[in-house]
């Protein structure tokens, strides 16, 4: 059984390890796969597009624990999200948000059957002895509905969408930037429908992105020019060869992108 | 069978990589679960305590390889330690302390028949030479006994222990300061047997830590109060919600720590 | 089946994770080992020799996919390459370059069948979209000739070796620099066959290298000398002890070093 683990614990303390014990110690041919430790601490949005980006090629069926949990001890739940046939645990923080936006009938379980959760529980540590305990009972079979009771009030953090405006301009913004500065927007292929390439610019702040290209490295790719590319996550990112489109842009999470017809 | 390992090696290199070739050429079977390869470098002391903190979670049976060994080449035994029904390979200078304090009974053995060492031995990669193939075989279920003779004088850094003096005040020390700041004492719940929460305080330096918090994340938690909470390792820390009490303290390892009845 | 990952893509990100999930819904059974994430952004070179260095102690059979390609989405070609026993798999751009060195009759071939890649191929991504999945069909046991033709005109970048001149110097170069500072050259012990120890020494630049030790933790450990030592990827190393070399010596990759008798 496949259990990915991604946190905001980095790699150089105790804390990877211990959960890894303690999901094997539950489940020893479970197969741990990690995605990241090195979410930006606390970042609950960073982490959710992160989980969400990466868990879509593993095969049905993979559990995946997530842990970015600035809360933790305090009265946020633990809860297991069952969507699209992934299994995911983590604290009910917004974690799962794009999980939820996907798929609206996710089923989701406050984990509250203790008898899963690890003997010497500490107060501080539920990724050790709540999140990889329970993962580790899903690996063993252990039905959702074993670990808690379904609840339909799960919590999530407001995501935008983009929104068409009367004059046909696309109203976006960034939602992720990653760890190369290139800026992930809102907008899907199918925002886009009737768009043909080159015949839209965006607007980001008081700067024009003009360039589409179908590859980071294009013939002309040394240049330093902000360009549009269809990102793999499914997105439209705006980015710069060899660069930082976030610093060239001065962009931050939440900044509004414009779609305009040329 | 499962096989962790812990290294100071960074991952930036080839050498975690051909640790894990090196282990698995031995035992194709073998499941690889990394600790971390992030412990600062030579530090015997952090490798020492993260190992000890991670491992206790895995089950019985477990290898831990651990390669922190900054006298690598030199007169130094590499080991094989027994305890606890786990198994932990890597180098005499310490890095098995807290295992020792656990169970002063271990057994330990000097790692002597090169039968079980890579064949193209180099003299200064023991973790890759000497340290995976001897897990490997360990996995393969070759006996202790095999890969060289029992010892006794197996090396321990002082590993201090609270001290109760006769006005009824603990001295004690820091053993640990994670990559988070928080400062780990030596403190274990069994040391303060009486004293129930808010009857005494801690004084490190010039100050004092008044406030005992069950969760990293209380009520009041964006104070940058220094608090000390009861850790997922067991012991004592003393920490600041979302910052670094290392810092607010100027803490060092083996710092003095006073615990004193209010 | 084994099957490693090296890349430049970092732990911070979606990437590394998405490539594991692809690999794994294609073969899920294989056993995926972290070489390393941390190759530095779009340096070929110090992938390739990362590669090298640490493929050689994983069993045949072993399939490695690489991915530092700065060139992804251009003409550059996807390929396999079969040497020794071990699988290769990664983009045309020079990474196998050490491989096809130690063994100038590898086969190569150019991966076009695209049956074997990922449905909703994206053009930026060719790690989770085409090397991925080509690992998991390699690890089902789909034959290389499935995968695609063989080609011989495969790229590889200059790899200097060791020139004897006429006065028995011998002019060599550093083909790797590695975290810690170490300056690896392209000698081999093959190239100073006569050599004695202490009857040579090396000129870099101003500077020359008297000492050679047998380990990097010699008895005089302490000092700040630059020394030369055979290191574990089977190449003569200068080292500091406790201290970058590199810096020591103001280094670059590709600098001359030579080999002068006493």
């Amino acid at each position: 059984m496949l259990v990915t683990i991604l946190t905001d614990f980095g790699t150089t303390d105790y804390f990877v390890g211990a959960m890894k014990g303690a999901l094997l110690a539950v489940c020893p041919e479970a197969r741990v796969v990690d995605i990241t430790h090195d979410v930006p601490a606390h970042d609950i949005e960073w982490g959710a597009f992160t989980l969400f980006a990466a868990h879509e090629t593993f095969p049905p069926g993979t559990i995946h624990v997530a842990v970015v949990d600035p809360g933790v001890g305090s009265a946020r739940r633990p809860i297991l999200v069952v969507s699209g046939g992934h299994f995911f645990v983590g604290p009910d923080n917004g974690l799962f948000t794009h999980i939820y936006e996907r798929e609206p009938s996710a089923q989701v379980f406050h984990l509250t059957n203790e008898k899963f959760f690890r003997p010497s529980q500490s107060t501080t540590f539920h990724g050790r002895d709540v999140f990889a305990p329970v993962a580790g009972a899903l690996a063993n079979g252990v039905a959702p509905t074993s670990l808690g009771e379904a609840i339909t009030d799960y919590y999530q953090f407001p995501l935008p969408k983009p929104k068409r405006l009367d004059d046909g301009m696309l109203e976006a913004s960034i939602i992720h930037i990653d760890s190369f500065g290139n800026c992930i927007t809102n907008i899907s292929p199918s925002d886009l429908p009737d768009a043909a390439r080159g015949s839209w610019h965006l607007v980001v702040g008081s700067h024009q992105v003009r360039a589409v290209r179908e590859f980071f490295a294009a013939e002309d790719g040394a240049s330093e020019e902000l360009f549009a590319v269809w990102g793999s996550a499914g997105f439209l990112e705006i980015a710069v060869f060899c660069g930082s489109a976030a610093r060239v842009l001065n962009a931050r999470r939440g900044q509004a992108v414009s779609v305009v017809s040329d």
